[in-house]
């Protein structure tokens, strides 16, 4: 099959049909299934190939956190940049077993960084502001999260030649802004949206929610505009990690989106350009209460359950050796015709 | 910490200690956590290793193929046993990605084989008897199965020391097998046993039901005895990873439970010897019907649920690098202390 068909049904089809002559009964590989076809129509052939996998974290500090939102203190989010940096972490762990590259970025961190080998410094501000008294960013910050997102995924893209990334976050109370992002953009009621994060207790849930309604009531934003709701409630690592998805979709790649926070990026994008959602893997439904619901507002099925709320794009790192499976089998496998087993009548 | 700590409570505890104080949110890995706790007591170890991974693929023919409950013809039987050799399954495409070692064994399929270098003779019968007019096989039959896996188990892992084993099957007509040993050993209605195997269409359906209604009310036996059971409805295959998964057990080793028909298989093991689950990890639950109901009654949860159904061992396949995961993550993660990050209060 040549990869430029003339147009896509005929090449959904040929994918398709690949598929099915496969050694198997029809449809047994179920979503592998699913997942080959779609990287094949990324891809534009039938012999599609994994090529360089990476994944980038971004790490941000959040004026919320100040609050009382989250279970950790604020400077776990610079000393988990050194644990990333020195390999010690969940995702440094499980990239080196799948042979994936770790970039980490300082979005902005509150914290200055030596200069350090594996350290991207891309950092807007030390922090973002609280958004119980004003816009999480400015628009210049916002514009800056842009630019940096799309410099970085080119460099990436063109100088390894990767066509699949994914992105995990790194930052203390992120939770709460994902939570409003998806209440903001989705309409789901905003209880549903909130959960524990990293393991708040039923009374700081209780006071998360009070902190966070009192934040929805204090701006009075237009739902409908993506950026502005990115612009008040984002943090800098999620405002990176939306124009980066933006970016990989823009450039044909394929998207693993990680967890809750991850996923609410990746809706701010969906919102912006509503076809990036063919580019995009949905890697693990994390144990954090909205996932599911924002999945599901997505119409997105993800490859595994594991009950994992870690972030640090560790649903993506774990989940990588299935998409390389469908991708294997359509390459690899034999055909009842080429294997000489029996078709089903 | 000493391999022989004086009581397991004092293991699992020290294995606990270490997963909490990783770096990351208490439970935060999910059920990569349950499994590492696993495979600590198992080995009776906080840093447990996985030795030369195996998945061994038991083929046999069935008597029941015949009397049409199978959308395939029996032949697939063997022409799968050529496209496992020749490397061109599904199984092989997974195995080879995951470093997973595969052997082929005839357990009785309806075919003389030539002497091939990747397959092991252990062929009972020319398939079994068909269980509506006389037991699968006789007992002397299910004996060989015994020592045949027994055999086999015991060379698999003291010459390569392997201590992680999956188990697949190929058998044109063996979900019919499992669907009743699955109602005899659980009592759960036969209706909720059968499924659509390869693929039946709704008429097919209904004729297997009718078929697998008639062979219960053909045989009077004790459905307290799981033997007698898998004497009746078994096939040699299913009888073998049977007894593979007892030996498994027996040596210490993690069992990797696949589908729908393995499960049936661990069933009576587990009956046999029920202490046999805390040596077993079930990888996927399979889109055929009765097995969600299976590990329900088990107890037990997959790691997996990518609607699969596919059997030869496919599920552990891709399973696999998730139970390496969880091995490494606690082999390789830094602690809180290390890393000097901060715990929570």
């Amino acid at each position: 099959m040549q990869d430029t068909l003339p147009n896509s049904l005929a090449l959904q089809q040929a994918i398709q049909a690949k598929i099915n002559f496969k050694t198997k009964p029809l449809g047994a590989l179920g979503y592998l299934e699913t997942i080959a076809l779609q990287i094949g129509l990324i891809q534009k052939t039938d012999t599609p190939q994994l090529i360089n996998p990476h994944i980038l974290i971004f790490a941000a500090d959040h004026g919320i956190a100040k609050e009382g939102v989250s279970a950790y203190p604020q400077e776990v989010t610079w000393q988990m940049v050194y644990n990333f940096l020195n390999g010690g972490a969940a995702i440094n762990v499980f990239t080196k077993q799948n042979a994936i590259t770790v970039k980490v970025i300082d979005a902005g961190v509150n914290k200055t960084f030596d200069d350090l080998p594996n350290l991207i410094k891309a950092k807007i501000d030390y922090g973002t502001q609280s958004f119980l008294h004003s816009k999480a960013m400015t628009l210049a910050q916002l514009e800056a999260c842009r630019t940096e997102a799309q410099r970085l995924v080119r460099e990436v893209m063109e100088t390894t030649q990767a066509n699949i990334i994914g992105f995990g976050e790194m930052g203390i109370g992120n939770t709460s802004s994902a939570s409003l992002i998806m209440h903001c953009l989705t309409g789901i009621d905003l209880k549903l949206c909130i959960g524990r994060g990293t393991g708040l207790d039923d009374e700081q849930l209780q006071n998360k929610y009070a902190i966070l309604n009192r934040a929805v009531a204090h701006h009075s934003i237009d739902t409908h505009l993506p950026y502005e709701v990115l612009q008040t409630f984002g943090g800098f690592e999620i405002a990176m990690i939306t124009e980066a998805m933006l970016e990989v979709a823009q450039k044909n790649g394929i998207i693993m989106v990680d967890g809750f926070i991850a996923t609410a990026a990746f809706l701010v994008a969906q919102k912006v350009n509503p076809s990036i959602l063919k580019n995009a893997i949905f890697c693990h439904q994390s144990d954090e209460k909205g996932h599911h619901l924002l999945l599901e507002y997505l119409q997105a099925k993800s490859l595994l359950q594991l009950n994992m709320r870690l972030g640090e794009g560790t649903g993506c790192a774990v989940a990588y050796p299935l998409i390389q499976s469908a991708v294997n089998f359509l390459n690899e496998m034999a055909s009842f015709e080429t294997a000489g087993v029996s078709n089903k009548d």
